[in-house]
């Protein structure tokens, strides 16, 4: 049962009485369900520097699904319209177990007709739709925060096309981006984006978020990448932009509204993507340093002398290698350091990549910068050295409750923002523990309490993000915003951008029904 | 004195009303103005496939300027608002002389404030505005239609700053990209991009039409290196999106709407950009081949054997060579052949550069896939084969009258399209050549007759469009649509894209005062 808050106006009262609600409402539908709703509460009201401070999500005037309703998505989708509610759980709640909706319809469209046809139907009907990949998001982006119709692109996982001399796959966006990359390994391609979630991720839903990734260093980010893409607008009217060119000027280029607006504008239902050659040589090293300091000048010294195969500069520190020990049981390949790098190299001549790297590591091992190091060239190896990085999130979640932030910082501070924290927040935290893709200036700072801490999240924020806007920072590398962060829009952007944001959103979507609640900050509605 | 005809609703009659305008404009005016004229008539009616067709371009009732108008802009800039017919005379005429418009107002801010200034003036009177760069551009985009004020950002040409650590350079728009070249280079780095036309064409200029050049292959394009930008918009309000960070998802991205939308959103006051390390080692190879089968077979071959130091695979064809040799006294630097090939390598590791260069020229010339061939390592030799690439656009200016096409295509159909066009014009050109982006599909396909000559655009147009969109390729790779070109946007984008276009440019501009006659097709007007 969804809790339904009729349209009010906002103001501290209303906020108030908007908690009540919540309380009263926990005693109706159990506590989980009452305990998702406080997070919530909690995580829109806390900031007081917030422009969309004293707004608090509430259930927008949609329409309620009918009976009628389901008669015709049933007709629509005989057998892919489900309402069992055990089937309907795990669409409803998010990955980390963080938010969870109450919606009561999941619809599986196999097409792009299919999804033009719901969205049509909806927007008459003025029925909110929350468009849904593989919920790996980690920002509550995935997820109905009320009633609304879930929409899967589960179902539309075919590739349409692929042309191996140009390396450009045309694919359903439903399509996880792990079978994606097993069908273009047997093709001698790679994907341009890697990703921990692969394994359940859909493209579709990595390029709706502009999901940034493990490969982002070498081949760019998915606006560059992504060629073309369809979307269904929430009028039902497709949009044709599958585009299979490298280039393209004949008008704006309306691809990129989609790319990265988290469902909001649009559902995208097909993307055409230029992928890369699979490299000749692959190799992997995993080294210590003795400061984070030590761990920049690698990465300048790295940069000029692996040059143009270096494909990944990521990092960990010892609070993560700490975790990865006690929760994964997993064994330190070389020994304690305060922080670890993790560094790939993918080139086309097997000789010439070992050699840099050779080059590379005498030099940094001969000045001390590092102290410690290993070197994987067999697969095997090297996805044992990748899991050290790619696990570490995991190993958090074992650790107690999260408190995630993506940030974007000028590379040379990102450490600083943990040290920092830490020294912030004292003993209030478990661990506060820093990793993330240093070659693109993104880390994540992660901090683990034994339960949910309201006094620990007042301490973190907006402390976190005051800190990110000092420097000039974002405040969502990669993540996006989803329910979660939209709120911290202001934190790094400027109201102007934001005003702009909204009246691209009214064009788009005049009646608000696609994945409402989402990205855009509370206060433009 | 400009043209001016009221705003009249559009139909067939009005067409030929014009068109006896346009001819009695001449006896008033003079030959040279009514020549101009006649072209964009000519240009725009021609299609009869183009859902436009009918519609000519006609001013549109923007305010005259007025001594009112003069005396503000003075005022506001003083020395810097140019009246002087002579003065303006160059920025009245595009860089192919086929597009004049008759501005009397120049205007060349210093600052963003003062560009705002400017715009909201213009919009507030109804003034229509051409924002200029460095007018290099193809497609009659950068110069006034009619007596629309030209904003200059030649003035606007500071370096902001600029990071050792990340490469991030942020600058004014009216930066000569030469001058940031040139600055960059002492700094051990280098642009993004490279044009034929680097000493004249402004930055700003080349994110507002998206360009692409001779570096796309290797460092992707505009929308993936420029990471910030500051717009002005119609009304002056200021946007500033100046982020200098490699990963930022908070909302929209909407400094893409900017980049390459020619100047009719807002009108870009600075740019960040990502700067790739200056290469250590660079080597051009000048090779040519006796089919274009086996230049394709080459261009497969380079892919895999140069792998990541591949920055270039550019091509013309022997009718450039005969162009280059005839007029500009080039000589040929290898043997006959019918096709030749630039590729260009740049790397971290000179010796591995060159055994991968070496390894590679084995291959191609033992398999006969290669003729005859020359390798550069030292710069000056360098640039000369660089030349032979670069200069084939002025060598077809002393050819005759120009009529330039750039097309994307799938990159194994980018020779048909030549070969198709020669037999289909047969003896009604003088010369129709192909060169281009091999490496990214991108074909430059350019037909010379003595004199203008109507009977032959006929014959060109709309076959070379219909010929593309057939192999749903696009009509405008890297040049935009500008002027000439806007009316045949539906041969490479749907209706209903179109259409959204149209809604963004009256959301952001509701005015139309910002480059009017552009890039957008008549018809949504």
């Amino acid at each position: 049962m969804a809790v339904i808050i009729p349209g009010l106006r906002l103001g501290l009262t209303t906020v108030r009485w908007l908690k009540s609600q919540a309380a009263s409402t926990l005693a109706v539908n159990g506590r989980r369900f009452a305990a998702y709703e406080q997070i919530r509460l909690i995580h829109v009201a806390r900031d007081k520097s917030n422009p969309a401070n004293g707004t608090v999500p509430r259930r927008l005037p949609f329409s309620i699904v009918s009976q009628q309703d389901l008669d015709f998505f049933k007709q629509l989708l005989p057998g892919r319209t489900i309402t069992d509610p055990d089937l309907l759980e795990s669409s409803n709640v998010d990955w980390l177990k963080s938010v969870k909706g109450s919606s009561e319809v999941l619809l599986r469209p196999k097409s792009t007709e299919e999804v033009s046809q719901i969205l049509r139907y909806c927007n008459e009907r003025r029925l909110a739709v929350n468009p849904q990949g593989g919920n790996t998001g980690l920002v509550g982006g995935s997820v109905p925060v009320f009633d609304e119709i879930i929409l899967s692109t589960a179902l539309m996982n075919q590739v349409l096309a692929f042309d191996h001399v140009s390396g450009i796959l045309t694919c359903q966006a439903g399509c996880v981006l792990e079978n994606l990359s097993n069908y273009l390994e047997e093709r001698d391609f790679i994907m341009p984006l890697d990703l921990g979630a692969k394994g359940s991720c859909h493209i579709g839903g990595n390029v709706a978020t502009n999901a940034g990734g493990l490969r982002l260093l070498r081949y760019g980010s998915l606006r560059g990448t992504v060629l073309g893409l369809e979307a269904v607008l929430a009028d039902g009217k497709v949009l044709n932009c599958l585009s299979t060119l490298r280039k393209d000027n004949t008008g704006y280029d309306l691809k990129q509204l989609f790319i990265g607006s988290e469902g909001t504008l649009g559902v995208i239902t097909a993307v055409s993507i230029l992928c890369p050659r699979k490299p000749q040589a692959v190799n992997v090293a995993f080294l210590g340093c003795s400061s984070f300091q030590q761990l920049l000048e690698t990465f300048q010294c790295c940069r000029g002398m692996l040059g143009e195969i270096l494909s990944a500069f990521e990092f960990l520190d010892s609070a993560c290698m700490g975790l990865l020990e006690k929760h994964l049981k997993l064994a330190n390949p070389i020994t304690d350091s305060p922080f670890y790098i993790l560094i790939e190299t993918a080139g086309s001549n097997a000789a010439h990549d070992e050699e840099k790297l050779h080059n590379f590591l005498e030099t940094v091992m001969m000045s001390s910068l590092v102290t410690d190091g290993t070197v994987a060239t067999e697969e095997s190896k090297i996805k044992a050295l990748w899991a050290m990085r790619e696990r570490v999130t995991e190993a958090l979640t074992h650790d107690g409750y999260n408190y995630k932030y993506d940030i974007s910082l000028p590379v040379e501070k990102i450490y600083q923002m943990v040290t920092d924290m830490r020294k912030h927040l004292g003993d209030k935290a478990k661990n506060v523990v820093g990793y993330g893709h240093v070659g693109d200036g993104n880390l994540h700072l992660n901090i683990t309490s034994p339960t949910k801490d309201p006094a620990l999240l007042a301490a973190i924020e907006p402390y976190v993000y005051e800190w990110t806007a000092a420097c000039r920072g974002s405040i969502s590398a990669e993540h996006g915003l989803g329910l979660k962060k939209k709120n911290y829009i202001y934190f790094s952007k400027p109201p102007e951008a934001v005003a702009l944001m909204g009246n691209i959103k009214s064009m788009l979507d005049p009646r608000g029904i696609l994945n409402p609640y989402k990205t855009l900050p509370d206060n433009l509605r």
